[in-house]
């Protein structure tokens, strides 16, 4: 029933308006906008006759086909009888955005309860209320008020339509992207339990993210999302860790205190992956979705810069990493690529002068070699020397093609993001840039966390 | 004498060239491409009998002029000899640019023993080596081979110069920069003890960053911190805090270990900021730069999302912060500007169809309330309702600026990295953008640590 929600033949928005200045036009246009879409929509709407040359209906009853997933806009106090009607219309779903339930007062919460009772009475699905609602990226349906994110293999579900939003933003600035979206509002019936076996069996993702503010039936939660991270890895950032956080969440979206010493506890030994900061989880999604799972975790990294081979390392050690040993053999086939000042120990500085053709001559060695499992390849980019703003990366990024991108490369390219040749040289190739020594520190303890699992299961 | 190094009348380039291959080109151009610079520039080099036009001298013996600050580019066999002839033309100072030395062996060491040694007993003061120079951006001298910072009120400190060279990347992007910046290297005289007391003095430096992978003579360094961070605020940074960092430090600058639990804890006794990594220290650097100091530590918060909200919250009770209690008068004060959906508390969740009015109203009267000592300003850009990405900004820096800026407006606008015309109007307004939860709440705590140090003194 769940995919009904991702896939569905019929759509009604209850609430669609021409006004541009409320979100029933902001989620109407999200639909009609993206052509290619399949479903079929039907606008029920009371102010608007017209909506971009479709006419509207007075009332989803009105509506001669079967309706699978009805969105409701209208305002709160209206919510209960339009669900009324859509019972009497025998729809499938309902996706309620309205806010202004549970998370405002007691009033809202006994509201919600009977809507809830009333749609499962009727074997109906309910989401929301008080959503942005739901997006398929590999379909072009976007029924939600925020705008399509980029193409990619994440499905996520947030308690928060405008983190979604805000993650968004960072992906399209770093070349991954979403296959589904899901945001829960106050979850008075479809909650992580329901979506995340569809996310398992969806063949389009790849990654699950999730953005919770409150577990209810942790237990359950748990049984859940250890079964769903051994097939597909699980990312989680929660909000509401302490009693500040927890009580900002209660206005938001009416949730209750979640023990998050034991879930913190619980989802590690799971071995799924619980994010500190929403820096954190960006991080992990890049990693898992621009990276390959090495199949161990011994790491080499190469660098012009001492200061950044050094802030790397604190990192690393913080995040208990292991570095490779250079074998004898390893070493003498450096030696020739690099000058004399060079001591070739790992982490391996090549000091300021090293240009692309060091770039490429060392990672390619670093990756064909059968004791490295990762490579880190650091750099702060030379204003001197008339060297390039890409060749440094454009040299790693050659070598690693090169090697069928077989294991992991970290670009660790200290606070280049604002070198627009470079970051567009990364979208073109598909490739990541991690800016600071713990983004890159981060990202390999992530793939090696996901290595884990895998070599578990084997 | 220090003050020469930042201010010289007179300098030798030793090792100048026409090759922009070398980095003593590098260091040639980035000083003589600066020409409001006042000091008199002299150029000695072997290969290059003219360098843009300029007459280059065999040697600095055949200048006739005084020569104040001799800057050493010549590579490490040539050091020594070119050292004879400095000493013998009676130069008051030495920065060795040169690698080669203890970074890389015994040899080494003992070689910069040998020239400490000399130049001590001449009584002449040596920079470096291993180092990539110095700069003084208030008079336009950049004796380094690393770009030219923006200019600003920050005088750092720092033992590797790739480091300074990526802050400056960040620097440009977020509106601050430097007065002074010197990179010390392997630091055979001149040392953070050095250069301290000169910052402390100098009127145009009214933040003191540092960057360090090793301390030697430990208390009397953190006796010279604590003093001057009475007067001026210091940030600092170590390198090389875990074993695997001391390791990579060691072939850095030639460093050894420093216990760093014992320093950690005396550095925050001294009341100086001290960060984990290099984006807390941007973030710190950023805040005292852009920020007033608030009077007092209670924070209030708006926002258009409840995830950021939430997350904030989180943060805020990490780092230990102190909400504010909204009193009924400020809430009756509040209360027009906001839909009935809107729950009047703090952190205040205006929910997503705030915009411009919403944002310049509460961060005035929050601004105004004497009870507020700090206001955070969250916000994720909506995609939606036809707004504008820079009108939540632009409302509450209006309010700012209609305050005097007299108390720290921190404005978090999650994920906004790439809104150009946000940056833009943040660049043209001298004011300041926090991008995620963490950071805003880590500003809060650097400006909080610092009304704290005042507030002692008081």
């Amino acid at each position: 029933m769940i995919s009904k929600f991702f896939f569905p033949k019929t759509i009604a928005i209850i609430g669609a308006t021409a006004d541009q200045k409320k979100f029933g036009n902001a989620v109407t246009m999200n639909i009609l906008e993206n052509e290619s879409l399949e479903s079929e929509v039907f606008l029920v709407s009371h102010g608007s006759k017209e909506i971009c040359g479709i006419s509207t209906y007075e009332s989803i009853l009105d509506v001669d086909n079967d309706i699978e997933i009805a969105l409701i806009l209208v305002p709160a106090k209206h919510v209960e009888s339009v669900i009324d009607d859509c019972i009497q219309k025998k729809v499938k779903g309902i996706i309620i955005v309205t806010a202004g339930f549970g998370e405002i007062n007691q009033k809202g919460k006994e509201l919600e309860k009977k809507i809830a009772l009333k749609c499962r009475s009727a074997g109906i699905r309910v989401m929301g209320p008080n959503c942005v609602g739901i997006i398929n990226r590999d379909i072009n349906l976007n029924a939600s008020f925020i705008q399509m994110p980029p193409k990619g293999h994440i499905s996520m579900i947030s308690q928060s339509g405008s983190f979604g939003c805000a993650c968004f933003y960072k992906m399209e600035n770093h070349n991954f992207g979403i296959s589904k979206f899901v945001n829960l509002g106050n979850k008075i019936d479809i909650s992580f339990g329901d979506i995340l076996p569809f996310f398992t069996r969806d063949k389009k993702t790849e990654i699950i993210a999730i953005y919770m503010e409150e577990i209810i039936e942790g237990r359950k939660f748990l049984e859940i999302i250890r079964e769903v991270n051994q097939k597909k890895p699980i990312v989680i950032l929660k909000g509401g860790k302490t009693k500040k956080g927890r009580e900002a969440a209660s206005s938001h979206t009416g949730s209750i205190a979640t023990n998050y010493k034991l879930l913190n506890t619980a989802i590690h030994q799971a071995g799924v992956i619980l994010c500190e900061n929403i820096s954190e989880f960006i991080n992990a999604l890049k990693s898992l979705s621009l990276l390959p799972i090495p199949n161990n975790k011994r790491l080499a990294i190469l660098t012009n810069s001492g200061g950044t081979s050094v802030l790397f390392s604190d990192n690393a050690e913080k995040l208990d990493l292991t570095f490779a040993e250079f074998s004898e053999e390893l070493k003498k086939k450096l030696s020739p690529h690099l000058i004399s000042l060079v001591k070739i120990v790992n982490p391996l500085d090549m000091i300021a002068g090293a240009g692309e053709t060091q770039y490429y001559e060392i990672t390619k060695a670093l990756l064909d070699d059968k004791d490295i499992d990762i490579v880190i390849g650091a750099c702060v980019i030379p204003p001197f020397l008339g060297m390039n703003s890409i060749e440094h990366y454009r040299g790693m990024i050659r070598a690693w093609n090169e090697s069928n991108r077989k294991k992991p490369l970290i670009p660790l390219m200290l606070f280049s993001e604002n070198f627009e040749e470079l970051l567009y040289y990364a979208y073109e190739n598909d490739a990541p840039i991690f800016f600071t020594p713990y983004e890159a520190a981060y990202a390999a303890k992530v793939l090696i966390k996901r290595s884990e699992i895998i070599n578990r299961k084997k």
